[in-house]
């Protein structure tokens, strides 16, 4: 900050994430191990305009959504920035239709804007990272299973190993509400149920009657919350319940289905979970619903979710596009792990070289740089003028794991001054034994690297 | 597109690009080579909000940038989106200057916005690939010779052999229009010289008089921008001119230096050249500026520009910030060079292989997919019921190399049917077999496929 007056004082907005770069590095490993890893799934990328006529991002939206999106105009159009990757997506699909392959599997990562009331930890401008399959009137609720498969391999690939992806049908929530006569109390009803935990049973009972839930109804919904056991358990309690009520058990059968393929997928035990309490975009999910949670930070609360909706693009297009999707919010999700200090920077840069040229004449040192990224070694050259010292300084201010110095002594023997910055040591070598050698290290320090997380 | 009154036509702005899948995936692989070739020469990768306080953005900014600006209010702020990286560039390193090790190398891949006039080729929300390399105080004019070096090494990894990297140095230009007395028209002076090709030596020479140039320093100017040869013979001729303006002598002298490093930072002389007339932004840069030109495409223009600025963030801060960048505008280049059919695309998913179930349990083909990825091969599933002929049909249109099919007999016989869609070949293999299969095509695929320029 300066405060000559003549001066615009350097900032940005409340609200934007802006990092510095070890914390930018750490943030784009996290992107591009989700990217690959939804690429390893055979999701296709697409990229959507920031920018979009209002009339299209907002022909479904309301409420919430038309006060928080940055919405003007520009000559006599009326703009808006996108809020979410969904909204684009329906218009995408509806827009290319006659091109697109059925099921379309996309993937998305992009910035979206929501002008929020700022807060910690919430963002005006973050990153999602999304995924959905969309299918051309009707998907196989195997998609549904695929989707746990592919958050289990992310998360897994991020280097998560104790968390819980949890798993519910919304005709389950659904039918039973409507069995109970309380159908259009459901979203209520969920809100207060989700306070169960902090508020105890006997509060929550009470605002379920506030509710106009008769006391056996608010009993029965309680007890169907409450259900537990491993998702054999959770089923076979589900099948047993008398509920006469045809969505009710199209849910149970949907979810039975889901929950058998998830483990075919690969999809360890302790990885996943049925919760009967996992609603989900009320107004949206029509059917599997999805929530994954990180067993040792409870606090972070859903790290991706998602689920399964009949009718992607309605407001576009006659089309039947149901589909099935999750998001990571990634921005939030990284604000939260640096918080908590569960991820920490290593490196604020991707050299793994510094070459520190030591004589007048450059030649050797250039070319040594150019044979080390030739073997694939991101190197950086320290060009300006300055003691050895400082040189180092800056290597190692930067995390670069090894510096080659090259003086006058090197060029006449032919050989590079090699020197490991963590356990410093120095060898002479020449620029061939350097590349292997530096990879050698850098493989090894990559198989644990990988694990962000050390719970 | 649809004529539902009812429903809101699924459309995006003009002047917006927007791809379909293979395209999609062309572009981003475009993006990542681009990212790749800058992280090996060492630059950080940095991401600024796209939304900034508008008083900041135009700080610096007068005339068509405030005419094209996406500036509009919410609540009580003044926000505008960026126009450019290099003003967030300067607004970053002023904001977080003492955080920061210099020289601070840095580069920066997204999207920017200028509500311009639509025209064919030209966007209003666009990619720039950026590098920068910002000194503190003072920067070594070697930093000028490696960026030569960057942009050979970039073109190069994108497939491109014919590309002339066009050096000069600004210096040059105004001691020399000084020495003539014709400094304040220097840039009126470039803009006709700039129509030499087009227009011819004497409607060039009369417009220069129009300007105020007397005949003989018309006469002086054609025959400056006229000196030709290989970079030695320029140097020569330049050193030899009799110019007593020190400004002159000094850009000669900087020139000499950066050609002289270029080539030992392993740029080959075909690929690169001094060019007196690159003038490049006129009230910005100050020494060395580059542009970069495909032989065999003129019309395309420079792909790749950018030159050394004494004082990057004036606007911001006392601190004096000299540094040096490039930027390739991939969305235009992109746009360009698929138009020209340069480029062609090739697959519209990143799945290499289409696992297909041909059985009611589907356990087996799953656990084959599962085993496919983890091997890193991008696999995607056909879940859907169909018929066989169907579920082939999309993967040929979606480009899929390989498929696996797995019916009742396959899962008896313990094999899996792998099917090469380019050549029809297909083989009874154990998944492991088909891995080692697959991966050994797509390797020798991809030795050619990083080249997507024929020419």
């Amino acid at each position: 900050m300066n405060n000559n007056p003549s001066k615009v004082t350097p900032r940005i907005l409340s609200g934007f994430m802006e990092l510095l770069p070890a914390d930018q590095m750490l943030f784009n490993g996290m992107l591009g191990v989700i990217q690959k890893s939804y690429e390893r799934f055979g999701f296709i990328p697409l990229d959507t305009p920031v920018i979009e006529l209002a009339e299209v991002l907002l022909a479904k939206a309301g409420g919430e959504t038309e006060k928080q999106i940055y919405r003007f105009t520009k000559g006599d159009s009326d703009l808006a920035l996108r809020f979410d990757l969904t909204v684009p997506l329906a218009r995408y699909v509806a827009q290319h239709y006659p091109d697109l392959a059925f099921p379309f599997r996309r993937y998305h990562i992009g910035k979206v804007f929501r002008g929020e009331r700022p807060q910690r930890g919430r963002f005006r401008e973050f990153y999602q990272c999304d995924i959905d399959i969309i299918g051309d009137g009707a998907l196989s609720l195997l998609n549904d299973a695929e989707i746990p498969s592919v958050i289990y391999a992310t998360f897994t690939a991020l280097g998560f190993s104790r968390f819980t992806i949890k798993i519910n049908n919304r005709k389950i929530l659904n039918g039973f509400f409507e069995s109970l006569g309380l159908a259009s109390q459901a979203a209520d009803i969920l809100r207060s149920v989700d306070r169960l935990e902090k508020a105890g049973q006997e509060a929550v009972q009470q605002e379920l009657a506030g509710l106009g839930a008769p006391p056996n109804a608010a009993r029965e919904v309680l007890a169907f919350i409450g259900l537990t056991g491993d998702t054999a358990a959770i089923l076979s309690q589900l099948k047993q319940m008398q509920i006469s009520n045809g969505t009710f058990h199209t849910g149970v059968d949907e979810l039975e289905k889901v929950i058998s393929y998830v483990s075919a997928l690969g999809v360890p035990g302790q990885n996943y979970a049925i919760d009967l309490t996992i609603a989900r975009g009320l107004d949206y999910y029509t059917g599997t619903v999805y929530e994954t949670v990180l067993n040792d930070y409870p606090g972070i609360g859903s790290v991706c979710s998602g689920g399964r909706y009949d009718d992607l693009a309605g407001y576009y297009t006659n089309k039947q596009l149901p589909g099935v999707g999750i998001s990571i919010g990634l921005t939030r999700l990284f604000y939260q792990l640096r918080e908590a200090g569960i991820i920490t920077p290593k490196s604020a840069t991707p050299a793994i070289v510094l070459v520190i040229p030591q004589t007048s004449d450059l030649r050797v040192p250039l070319q040594a740089a150019t044979e080390l990224r030739e073997g694939g070694i991101p190197t950086a050259v320290y060009f300006d003028d300055a003691k050895l010292k400082k040189k180092v300084t800056y290597a190692s201010r930067l995390g670069i794991p090894f510096i080659i110095v090259i003086g006058d002594d090197e060029v006449a023997g032919g050989y590079v001054s090699l020197k490991d910055m963590s356990t410093g040591q120095t060898s002479n070598v020449s620029t061939k034994e350097a590349i292997s050698l530096i990879r050698a290290k850098e493989s090894a320090n990559n198989g644990s690297s990988t694990d962000p997380v050390s719970a």
